[in-house]
């Protein structure tokens, strides 16, 4: 993307969007993460999900910090996606502490290949600092043991979190597409960027197809 | 303190206790701060607990990093102190906001008082992480602006908050008290330190009087 785009102030409503529900979605995560850690059986989990949660944290202070230097205000970017935000945690409160594990892998999944998608359509800049604040360097994948040791020794569990599972990416989409319809600036960098409908399709099946890749690893059908 | 001592298994077992002690305290510091800032009226003091709980997390991993090095276990270390801090905090359960926010300022300065103290007594490589490790460099000082704001626009917020300082302060020190009966070796450092009931005392008395400087700066009567 060139230098007159970036000053378009389209293109900037666009960026400053993306920047604000990325920030405020690793905020929530933080805060999320940080809650069910409370919640953990061990020490050794609850530990692993603070630090989860602290790399969330992290990644929060990324964007905040590369916003300002950009002159954006985070919090006024922020601002339009409390409610979405709200509205998709409180339609997906977990039932103890495995369900809050898979929501923590599979809906933050489904959010960072979200961002990633978008990521395409932005300047070289927010771009990279787009990568950085999605690279989780795998510390996640502790999320993958614990669910299928779940898996092992309770029966019902299986039936259970793939539905919880398919609940999470219905809720993620509804909220995403609802985002799309109020944030006009963020859905024309789609089409701006030369997006027809077929691609925005083809999107939705590479979301839809990393998820069913992510519950597969977890050994769950999705 | 010299090689000989460090290598005592009492005063490793005292030194393995503090540093066990710590890092519970820090983590359990995280989770609750961040719980609290979930709670959080507006998203700059949201921002501003998540910061504070992310600074309580990174002082845990340098602890357990720390004990890792050394060959400690961090979480056998950390075990004898998971009953007490949930009965702290079982206890002390913040009704609203702002008490959360006291309990994050108050209580949080007299446990890092109290490890301050006992930090007098151990070798320097481990007063060196401890010091480290209590070093939250003024960020928690956004908590006085937002007391004080309480207090000018809420009539009744005084005599409930210096109530709930006086609870605060007195549920630490019981819990002290019960970690100390218990934990033989941490206690013996006090008194193999050559530190006599006299000093005993007056440590608890800087303990009280620097709670009651700390209650004074949020403007509540200790």
């Amino acid at each position: 993307m060139d230098q007159t785009s970036i000053e378009d102030p389209a293109y900037h409503a666009a960026v400053v969007d993306l920047l604000g529900v990325l920030a405020y979605g690793e905020l929530t995560a933080f805060i999320r993460m940080a809650v069910d850690s409370d919640a953990a059986p061990t020490l050794a989990l609850k530990s692993s999900l603070a630090g989860l949660a602290n790399t969330e944290y992290a990644q929060y202070r990324l964007l905040v910090d590369h916003m300002a230097a950009r002159g954006i205000d985070a919090e006024v970017a922020m601002g339009p996606f409390l409610v979405p935000f709200a509205a998709y945690h409180a339609r997906t409160k977990p039932r103890g502490w495995v369900e809050g594990l898979v929501k923590a892998y599979v809906g933050d999944g489904i959010a960072k290949d979200f961002y990633r998608e978008m990521s395409v359509f932005v300047d070289d800049d927010t771009r990279e600092v787009m990568a950085s604040a999605l690279d989780d360097a795998g510390e996640a994948e502790f999320v993958v043991r614990v669910v299928r040791d779940t898996l092992k020794t309770d029966p019902t569990a299986s039936g259970r979190l793939a539905l919880w599972g398919r609940r999470l990416l219905g809720e993620a989409l509804s909220q995403a597409q609802a985002v799309a319809v109020e944030r006009d600036a963020m859905s024309a960098l789609l089409v701006g960027g030369g997006v027809d409908l077929g691609e925005v399709g083809r999107m939705f099946t590479r979301l839809t197809d990393n998820h069913q890749a992510r519950m597969a690893r977890l050994g769950l059908s999705a």
